[in-house]
């Protein structure tokens, strides 16, 4: 993409309602631009690098053998009567009357309407699992949104469900959703700690957050050191496989959020604890029956009777993984992508427009890199280094190859590594061999 | 994917409800299921198809070098009283007030805030054209929603959006949408005839809409017969060169949308005339400076002065055209997929399930046929062949791999054509040969 052509309006002035790094930084490099208190816009660089994301959690679900679906934003009142959850919800959930006076609601989560489908759909221990997952914005309103993408009204989630006939069954996709979660984060390049939860008002006794140690983060935590140098998973999964022993080394050791820290244990850990603020990505639960009794989401057992089916749910935060990224990756001069969720792997800066040789050699390796495979912005925009210099580095690609008249005339551009500024002279051959991989 | 795992609650009633042939068969194939009115929830079946069409949208949208981004669902009311849209749009729009009794909306059409965002990022022609799309989900409270997804209140729409310094720019970026739109519906087996069209309350003095011609459809239309086995476009389009020719050509002969019918035309083609129904897939504005005079996106012009910029917008009914492409193929038994947006390209039917020399061929046809890059539907249930078939037409893949002992003992399996119902009796390597291509 030439830059000259790609929609990346960058704002000089550091916006002032904007508290946090991430927040500040997505408005800065032009990747958001807010609609109204807590929804915003993603403009191209965003939308690049939430599409990323997406697609890293959709693969992921996929592997652990979720199957992607997608319910409507906007639900009908009567189901969240069923559950007891329309009046329990409060002023968070945004209640809507249609033309004809029905209640309706956008969607905050999707408990309900997952178990109206699956009772119509399925009778059957038989037809258990059934391990289903969407990605669909919902919207939460929240009395003072703040930090950005962090905390919106409008978000885009992806959750999960599962259902299954016993609690052993359960577990077995509890497990499967808590593999799946370490995968998808770390192919982020995000340490993300399985912590013990408070299961909240979605109710249940079984509850992970995943956590991010940041300094920004919304709460307090506590862990094991252990955990900060932790091996995460980087071989292959069998899903089918037993999951328990894998999952029981993932929490044998201290992990808490903040309402579920024990002063007893983080005193016992002595320099092994570690406390720091954290930021949720996502948050499994175990809830047993409470949806599947209450809405009569029964199948036959293999004995003949009705059984109310153990559900799961599974959620992560798409839009809010964008400014946990940047929270996590980030300096004095902006963002710092991880490759795997960049918006373009690379920055081609042309410090001379105008210059023959530049424009050729630019030309040839915007190509070239292309046929490669490499996503490239080639900055073509007739402005002075420093000013290119600054933005390149403000929107936080990994890679900057810069070409300028003086190394040409030795064959020579600069290779800079946004996340540890070496720069490094190389022939254009050499930056092609390092980049098209 | 096996189908005793996916998710596919067909059923075996025609649902009542359903009036016409794509609502009835997308409910009883299992692609979608109610929510409330006009609300669906897109099974996985469903979703599959929804995907393909969405990404082939966006393929065509970024070849005419159109930019995506994201506009979230629910927009501020003050944006569209400042274009004088809020109070026009009547009950079709879905009002909503926020905790803070903020007077908000769900986006039906966008162009208020993409224009917002445009006028506070561009403000000299140097940066002209800008061309953005989207692909969201928006809300329309219709009266009477019916016709399943063709005519529901929450439907997925890729809106595209051009600004422009003049006229004639402006009219080079619609004949850009011109004809991606041509050649996104070609892709999908679909002829949709570009007719001339009222501008609607959109606003605007150059629209055209596209039709396909069905049964079912919405309206009445008329059209020049050669539109009917016209040669569309299946070469590369240079979307820089000068469109005009190409869009002269396409628009040369008749076709009208029920409200710009002409008798006295329609009369001089006396045999050349096609009356019939037609659903719209597609519809293309040009509306010059109404919003931007409205919501002062200014920008400079080359003289100096302030211009307000000229505006087009360009919509696509991605989930509307799930219907629209079954109400143009389909049979009494099922629906008919074209390939490019079928669910799965082939259903392979194990019609003895237990048989080890059937479980057997089946398992390796699965796997060849995934490891060549085709998306198999593996139909492994233990039920009678004639079920199986039934329910193979009914979801309509394009190729059915039948497999049973009497064939296998010659080495022989069946090749199902669904479109034409032709069978043949082939070994296993030409059945792969055939499909894995």
């Amino acid at each position: 993409m030439r830059l000259t052509k790609f929609f990346l309006p960058t704002l000089k002035e550091t916006p002032a309602e904007a508290q946090i790094a991430s927040h500040r930084l997505m408005l800065r490099a032009g990747a958001i631009r807010q609609a109204s208190a807590g929804i915003y816009s993603w403009l191209p660089l965003g939308f690049r690098v939430l599409k990323k994301i997406e697609q890293i959690v959709r693969e992921e679900q996929d592997a652990a053998g979720f199957q992607e679906m997608l319910m409507p934003t906007i639900q009908p009142a009567e189901l969240w009567r069923e559950s007891g959850r329309y009046d329990d919800y409060g002023k968070e959930m945004l209640r809507i009357q249609d033309r004809h006076e029905r209640d309706m609601l956008f969607g905050p989560t999707n408990e309900e309407l997952i178990t109206d489908i699956f009772r119509a759909s399925v009778r059957s221990y038989r037809d258990l699992p059934q391990l289903l997952y969407h990605i669909q914005w919902k919207f939460r309103d929240e009395v003072r949104p703040r930090f950005g993408v962090m905390r919106g009204r409008e978000f885009l989630m992806k959750d999960s469900y599962s259902f299954d006939l016993d609690y052993e069954a359960a577990k077995r996709s509890y497990n499967k959703m808590f593999i799946a979660y370490l995968r998808t984060f770390e192919r982020m390049g995000l340490k993300a700690i399985p912590m013990r939860a408070d299961s909240g008002p979605i109710g249940g006794d079984m509850s992970h957050e995943f956590v991010i140690l940041a300094e920004t983060g919304e709460s307090e935590v506590g862990c094991h050191r252990d955990f900060i140098d932790m091996d995460w998973i980087s071989s292959d999964i069998g899903y089918e496989d037993d999951l328990q022993p894998l999952v029981d080394g993932f929490t044998a050791k201290y992990a808490a959020t903040d309402d579920q820290r024990d002063g007893e244990q983080e005193k016992a850990l002595g320099d092994d604890l570690v406390v720091g603020r954290g930021i949720e990505v996502g948050h499994i639960f175990h809830f047993g029956n409470k949806y599947s009794k209450a809405m009569n989401a029964l199948v036959t057992g293999p004995d003949g009777a009705d059984v109310a089916v153990e559900m799961g749910s599974y959620g992560i935060g798409v839009s809010r993984l964008v400014g946990a990224i940047i929270e996590a990756f980030h300096d004095d001069d902006g963002i710092i992508w991880p490759e795997p969720v960049a918006p373009f792997r690379v920055g081609l800066i042309n410090i001379k427009v105008g210059d023959d040789a530049c424009a050729e050699a630019c030309g040839n390796l915007y190509e070239a890199l292309q046929a490669g495979g490499v996503e490239v912005l080639y900055d073509d925009r007739d402005l002075r280094p420093g000013v290119k210099f600054a933005g390149m580095d403000l929107i936080g690609l990994p890679w900057q190859v810069v070409v300028g008249p003086r190394g040409l005339k030795n064959g020579l551009v600069e290779l800079k590594e946004r996340k540890t500024g070496e720069r490094q002279e190389l022939s254009i051959e050499s930056v092609l061999a390092r980049l098209a991989t």
